[in-house]
C-alpha cells in the first residue's frame, strides 16, 4: 500500500491527480484538487471561511468547509470569525453571525432545516453566505456549497433557497446485535455492539458525515425483525455512544421495538398492547431510553409480518398497537413508524392486497406522533413493482415511503443498478385519488393530505467493507436516497451526475457514457431477472439468482411459481376483477379508479407491468407485433446485452478513473455479465417447459438443461435473514 | 479522510512524516521515510535494484523492494537489470543472475527456501546481494534487507545467511464458508467466498505479502470444524483463485477435510477410513483438489473432538484416519495435518491427559507424508499452561506445534497481550527426554528426533478489520509467530523490537518504554485472568470475562469449576500421582520422569503453575510468606495494576505516535483497565464465596457482589464456536 500511496500523494501534490487510497472510503466527499485554470471560481470566490462555529454542529460545518475546501484549493484556507476580504465564505446563522442577521438572504423561506446560499456584496467586497435558521441548515447549506464546488458550478451569482420536502428522512439498518446485517451485501455491520460505547470507531462520524451531506437525519441502529436486547440498559449504553457522535450532523437515533419486549424483558405475561401493565411497561422502558439519549427519535416496528410479534396476537389493531408506543414516546417528542409491511400467518389469495386491506380500515386510528412506513410497491422491493395502492388510500395517516438501498432483488452488490430512476418512477407515480397530479410524491411530501408528520426510509446498504455499500457505485443508491428524501421531486438523472462528478469525475468523456450506464442500469436488471411485470422469482431465502421452478415451499407466497403462474397457455398473475366469479383477485379495485380501470385492462396496462396484472395467452401479440412469448424471450435476451454494453462503457474509462476503483467496477460488471447470463438462461429454460414454444430466430439457446439451474445452491450467499 | 489525507501527503513529501491512512493496513510493512542524515547507510548502500526478475515470485521481490526503498528513501530507485554502481542492490538466484552464480557466497548453508544477505565489491564496486537457492528464498531475502532498513540496522558489511527451521509454517484460519470466524476478533473472514473467484479483493495479495514477509509459507482457509461443502468443485475454483494470487508469494493453499464428507457428499453409507469404497472417494476427490491446485498443499483435520465426526466413529485409530487421507494426498505431495486436541465425547477424570493417552500409543504408525498437530499446553490455549506432555513423547511422528495467534481466552482484541513471551516459554521449556536441553524447539524443528517433516501453525487473528488483527498490537502476534516458525529459538523481545520499530518508531523513547509494556502484557493477563496455574475461567462458549462459578454445564469440562475445584478448604487441580488410591489423576505421569517428579511435588512445582497440578489448601506459605489466598488475590489486583501502567506507558507516547492508531490503542487499553477490573472484581468475589477468607490488608473489596457477575450475559459476543 504505502509505495502506492507515496506516489499517490506526490502525484496529487504534483500534478492534482487522484490521491490516496482510492478504495471508496471517501464517498462523494473525495474533494480532490480542482484544476484552478478550469474553475477559476475557486480561486476568486472561496479565499476565506468566516463565521463563529459556536456549536458542535457549526463547529462541523466549519470543519467540513476546511477540510473540503483545503482538497480542492490544494492548500488550507484561512479561517476567520469575520469575513475580511473579498471572497470570503460566511457561514451561520442569525444568531451566530450579526452580519447574517443584518442581510437580506429571505432567509424565512428556508424554514427550520433549510438553508440560503448566495452571493452578497458587503463594504464594497464580493462574498457569498452560507446561512441557515438552524445550526443543521447551515451544516446542510456547507455541503451543498462544496457539492457545487465539487461539480464545478459557477459561484458568481448564487441565489440557492434550499429546504428539505419531508421531515423524517431515515436510513433503517437491518443489523442485528451480532453485526449480520440481513439483506447486507458490504460486509458486517458498522455498529461494532461488542466494543461500544468504549470504543467509537471514527468511521461512526464518517457516517453521519456522509447523511447529512444528502440531508439524512436519522438512522435506525437496528433491524426490523427486532431483538429486545436492545432496549436494554447495556445496550442503551452502547445506543447512546452512537447518538453522540452523530448529533452534531443532525442525526438522530432511533431503534426497532420488539413488540413483545414487555414479556421477554419485562417478565410480563402478556405483550396486549390494551393490558395497563404492558402500557406501563413501555413508558418505563422508554423514560429509561431518553435517559440515555435525550434526543432519541423513537421507534421503527415490525409488528404481525413473517412471523413477528404483533397486537394482532392479541386481536388488537395495528393502530392499538402503534398507539401504545405513541403514547410513551409523545411526552419526549419521539414518534413511531409503524411498518405496513404485513404479510399473514395464513395463506390469503393474493399477497398483494394485503397490506392495504389491514390498514386502510385504520385510517385516522393512529396518534399524532405514528407515521405508516409503506414500501414503495404492494409485494416486496421488486426490479419493478406498481406503486402500492396505499399511497392517496390513507389521507388521515401519514404514510412514509420505505425504499430498499440494499439490493435484496436487484442482484447484490456485485450487480451495477442505479435506483435512482426505480425511486423516480414510483414518486412520479399518480394515484390520481385527487385528480391528475396525484402523485405518490405529494402524498409523501404532505402535499397532497395535508399530513401532519412526513418521511421517507431507506433500507441502508452499509456495512463494514471499506467502500461502504459493498460496490463504488452502490454509493450512488445511498446518495440519491438522501437527496429524494430531501426532494422528492429531484430528477433521478440530476442526482446521478451530481454523484459521478464528485465521486469519480468532472470530465465530460466520462461523465456522459457513464451516465447512461447509470441511468439504463436498473432497467437492464429487470429485463434480465423479471420483465414485463414478473416478480419475485429469486432464489429462495437467499434471493441470489434465479428460481421460477421453486413451487414447494410450505407457505404459497413464497414460492415463485406463486408469482409468475405460469403454465402452458400463459404466464401473469391475473389481478383484475373477477369475470364470471373466477380469475382475478381484484388487486386492481385497491386503486383509484381511473387507475384501476387501467390496471384492469390487459391493453391498456403498460406492458412493463402487464404480468403483474394479467395472465396472459403465451401467443398474446404485444405491440412490437411479436407474441409474449418471443417478447419475454427477447426482454431477458436484451438484459444480457445490456450489460455488455455497460462492460464496454466503463472499460473504455480506462484512465479516466484511478486504478483501482476500475479494477473493481470491471470485475463486478463481468461477474455480473456471467450472472445476467445465467438468469436468462434458467428462465428462459424453465418457462419453455411450460410454453414448449421455439426460441426467436437468432436467440441461442441457454447454456445448460433445466436442471442444471435447478441443481444450484447458494447455502453461504450474504444476507440472508 | 481526503482533507486528512492530502495534508498528511504533504507532510510526507515534506517532512517525512508518516504518509495517508495510518489506520494499520500497512502492517509492519509501512515503509515510511527514513531520516536520510540520521542514517547514511540508505543513501550509500541502496542506490539501485538490480537483478533479473524473471518469475512471479522475482517480480514480487523486486516489486517489493521497489515499493519498500521507493517508502523508505522518499523517491524511486533506479531498476537495472545488471547492477551498475557502487550502492547496488543485486537479488536473484545463481539461476537467474550468472554474477550471483560466480560470487563467494556459501548458499549451500541457506538451503531451499533460506537467503544469503552479504555485502561484497564487485568491479571495485561496493554492493549488497540479496541471494537464494530458489526465488522464494530471495523474496524472503529482500522482505529480510527491508527490514534491516526499517529498523535503522548497519548495513556496510552484511554477512547474513537464514533458513527455516521448519518446512511448513503455517497460518490456521478458523474461517467458515458464511465468512464468520470461529474465535475471530477482527471482523469477518477475509475470504469473500461470495465473490470469489470472480473478485479478487487487492487484500489477497497483501495477506499473501505480508505473510511471506514473516516466512509464512501455508495457509489453511477453512474452519477446523470442517464443512464438506468446501471440497465441492464450486468452492475448489474459489480456492483456485486464491491459491494462484498467494503463488508468486511461496503461500501454498491448505484446507480441512470434513471426515464425513464422503457420506454428506459421496452419498456413501460410511466414512470408514479402512472402507476401500472411501479410499477410493477420498482419492479422486483430492485428485480433483490438485486439478483445481496443482501446488495444493494438503489437509488439516480435526477428527474425533468436540463432536467432529473421525475414524474412531468406525473403531479406526486417528493413524487410520489421517494415512487414509495422507495415502490420497502422496502422489502429488500433498500432507496431513491431524490434530491432537482431541477431547472424548465421554467424559474422562481429566481433560490435560486424553490427547497424550490417544496418541502416543500410535507414535509410529503415522504414514510419511502426516505430522500430528499438538497445542502447546494440554488444555486449550490457556493464559498459561505447562507444554504438552506429547512434546518429546513421539520420536517417530512429527508433532507440529499449533499455536493460538487470535486470543480466544486472552480478553479479545481489545487486550493487549504480546503473546510472543508465552510461546517462547512453551517453546524453552525443556522435556529432558534426552537429558538437559531436550527443549520443546528442539522437538519441533526436527533436532530431537530426526523428524523427516516439521512444521509451526499458527491459528490466524486475521479479519476484515481495516488493521487486519482487530487491534495494531495483535499485528505483533501474526508477526511473532512468523518469525517463531522460522526459528522457534529466536528471543520474543527482539522479534518485539523488530515488529515495534517497523510499524510504529525507532524513536529509542518511544522502543523502550513500549517494550516492556509489551513484554510484560501476556503476564497481565494471567495475573487478573488465571493466576498461579489456574485454567479455563472464562465465560461459556464465547469465552469473554469472568465465570469461575459455571459448573452447571452437561460436560464436566466444559466447567471452569472442573478446572479450578475451589472448595472451603482450597483451590486447584490434582493432577498428582495418587495417594492412596484417591487424588491425583497422575497427568504428570506423562511427561518425563524428572519432570514428572517436579510436577508432582508442590513445593518444586513453579508457582505459576501450582494450581494446575495440585489442589492447595487456601493457608498455604508461598514462596513469599504469603498465604495462597493473599497471594491469588495479590496477583488479581496486581494484573490490573499493570494494565494501569500499560497505560500511562502508552499515554506518554503521545506525539511519537499518529493521533489515529494512538487513539484506538488508548481506547482499547482503557477497555483492558476495565475489564481487568471486571477479572479481578468477580474472580475474587467468586473465590472468596469458597474460602471465606478476608482480602489481604488495603486491597479494596470487589466494586459488586458476586450476584452481579453472575448476572452479566454477553449473547453477541463475538467469535462464537
Amino acid at each position: 500500500m504505502k509505495y502506492r500511496s507515496l506516489l499517490a500523494c506526490i502525484a496529487a501534490v504534483g500534478f492534482s491527480l487522484p490521491a490516496c487510497c482510492e478504495d471508496g472510503y471517501d464517498l462523494w466527499l473525495r474533494y480532490s484538487a480542482v484544476d484552478s485554470a478550469a474553475y477559476p471560481a475557486l480561486r476568486t470566490r472561496v479565499r476565506e471561511i468566516a463565521g463563529s462555529a459556536n456549536s458542535p454542529t457549526l463547529e462541523a460545518a466549519r470543519a467540513e468547509l476546511a477540510r473540503g475546501l483545503a482538497g480542492l484549493a490544494g492548500a488550507p484556507l484561512p479561517i476567520a470569525a469575520e469575513p475580511s476580504q473579498a471572497g470570503a465564505l460566511l457561514f451561520g446563522t442569525p444568531r451566530s453571525s450579526p452580519l447574517i442577521g443584518q442581510l437580506p438572504l429571505a432567509l424565512a423561506k428556508a424554514g427550520n432545516e433549510g438553508y440560503v446560499l448566495r452571493s452578497v456584496t458587503v463594504d464594497g467586497r464580493a462574498m457569498t453566505v452560507i446561512a441557515g435558521n438552524s445550526d443543521i441548515g447551515v451544516l446542510y447549506g456547507a455541503f451543498h456549497f462544496l457539492r457545487l464546488v465539487q461539480t464545478r458550478q459557477p459561484l458568481d451569482s448564487l441565489d440557492v433557497v434550499s429546504q428539505p420536502r419531508t421531515q423524517i428522512r431515515v436510513l433503517d439498518h437491518w443489523d442485528n446485535l451480532d453485526r449480520h446485517v440481513e439483506r447486507g451485501y458490504a460486509g458486517q455491520s458498522i455498529w461494532d455492539w461488542h466494543k461500544l460505547p468504549g470504543w467509537l470507531d471514527p468511521r461512526y462520524a464518517d457516517y453521519a458525515r456522509a447523511c447529512a451531506s444528502i440531508g439524512i437525519n436519522g438512522s435506525v441502529l437496528t433491524n426490523v425483525n427486532a431483538n429486545a436486547t436492545s432496549l436494554t440498559p447495556a445496550y442503551l449504553e452502547k445506543a447512546a455512544a452512537l447518538a453522540g457522535v452523530f448529533r452534531p450532523y443532525g442525526v438522530r437515533v432511533y431503534l426497532t421495538a420488539r413488540f413483545s419486549a414487555p414479556i421477554e424483558l419485562g417478565g410480563l405475561k402478556t405483550a396486549d398492547p390494551l393490558d395497563p401493565a404492558v402500557r406501563a411497561w413501555w413508558k418505563a422502558r422508554v423514560d429509561e431510553v431518553y435517559r440515555h439519549i435525550p434526543d432519541f427519535g423513537g421507534f421503527l416496528v415490525k409488528a404481525n409480518s413473517e412471523g413477528q410479534p404483533g397486537p394482532q396476537d392479541y386481536k388488537r389493531t395495528h393502530a392499538d398497537g402503534a398507539n401504545m408506543l405513541a403514547e410513551a414516546l409523545a411526552p419526549h417528542g419521539g414518534i413511531v413508524m409503524w411498518r405496513a409491511f404485513v404479510y399473514a400467518s395464513s395463506a390469503t389469495e393474493d399477497r398483494a392486497k394485503q397490506a392495504y386491506a389491514e390498514f386502510v380500515p385504520l385510517d385516522g386510528k393512529f396518534a399524532d406522533n405514528v407515521l405508516v412506513q409503506v414500501k414503495n410497491g404492494p409485494i416486496d422491493f421488486q426490479p419493478r413493482e406498481p406503486f402500492s395502492p396505499l399511497f392517496g388510500a390513507m389521507p388521515k395517516t401519514p404514510l412514509m415511503m420505505e425504499f430498499q438501498i440494499t439490493k435484496e432483488y436487484l442482484g447484490f452488490s456485485t450487480h451495477l443498478a442505479y435506483l435512482g430512476t426505480l425511486w423516480e418512477e414510483a414518486l412520479r407515480a399518480d394515484t390520481l385519488v385527487k385528480g391528475k397530479g396525484s402523485t405518490v410524491a405529494k402524498v409523501i411530501d404532505g402535499e397532497l393530505h395535508g399530513y401532519r408528520l412526513t418521511g421517507m426510509a431507506g433500507v441502508a446498504n452499509i456495512g463494514s467493507d471499506r467502500n461502504w455499500s459493498g460496490s463504488h457505485f452502490d454509493q450512488a443508491n445511498w446518495f440519491a436516497f438522501g437527496r429524494l428524501a430531501w426532494d422528492p421531486f429531484a430528477p433521478a438523472q440530476s442526482i446521478a451526475e451530481d454523484w459521478m462528478r464528485m465521486t469519480f469525475s468532472n470530465d465530460p468523456a466520462f461523465v456522459k457514457p457513464v451516465m447512461e450506464m447509470m441511468m439504463g442500469s436498473r432497467e437492464a436488471v429487470v429485463d434480465y431477472m423479471t420483465p414485463l411485470g414478473l416478480a419475485h422469482l429469486m432464489g429462495t431465502g437467499h434471493h441470489y439468482g434465479p428460481a421460477p421452478w421453486v413451487s414447494d415451499l410450505s407457505r404459497p407466497e413464497w414460492n415463485p411459481a406463486y408469482y409468475h403462474r405460469a403454465d402452458a397457455n400463459g404466464i401473469g398473475f391475473d389481478r383484475g376483477p373477477p369475470v364470471n366469479g373466477s380469475g382475478g383477485s381484484n388487486a386492481v379495485a385497491q386503486y383509484a379508479p381511473k387507475v384501476a380501470a387501467q390496471f384492469s385492462d390487459p391493453k391498456k396496462t403498460p406492458e412493463n407491468l402487464l404480468l403483474w396484472f394479467h395472465h396472459v395467452p403465451w401467443d398474446r401479440k404485444m405491440a412490437s407485433g411479436r407474441t409474449l412469448w418471443d417478447e419475454l424471450v427477447l426482454h431477458y435476451a436484451h438484459g444480457v446485452e445490456e450489460v455488455g454494453r455497460m462492460r464496454r462503457t466503463w472499460d473504455a474509462q480506462r484512465g479516466r478513473v484511478d486504478a483501482e476503483r476500475f479494477a473493481q467496477v470491471a470485475a463486478f460488471l463481468a461477474i455480473q455479465e456471467q450472472e445476467a447470463q445465467w438468469w436468462r438462461d434458467a428462465c428462459i429454460a424453465y418457462f419453455q417447459s411450460l410454453s414448449k414454444l421455439p426460441l426467436p430466430a437468432g436467440v441461442p439457446a441457454p447454456a445448460h438443461p433445466l436442471e442444471y439451474y435447478k441443481s444450484l445452491k447458494f447455502q453461504y450467499a450474504p444476507g440472508r435473514g
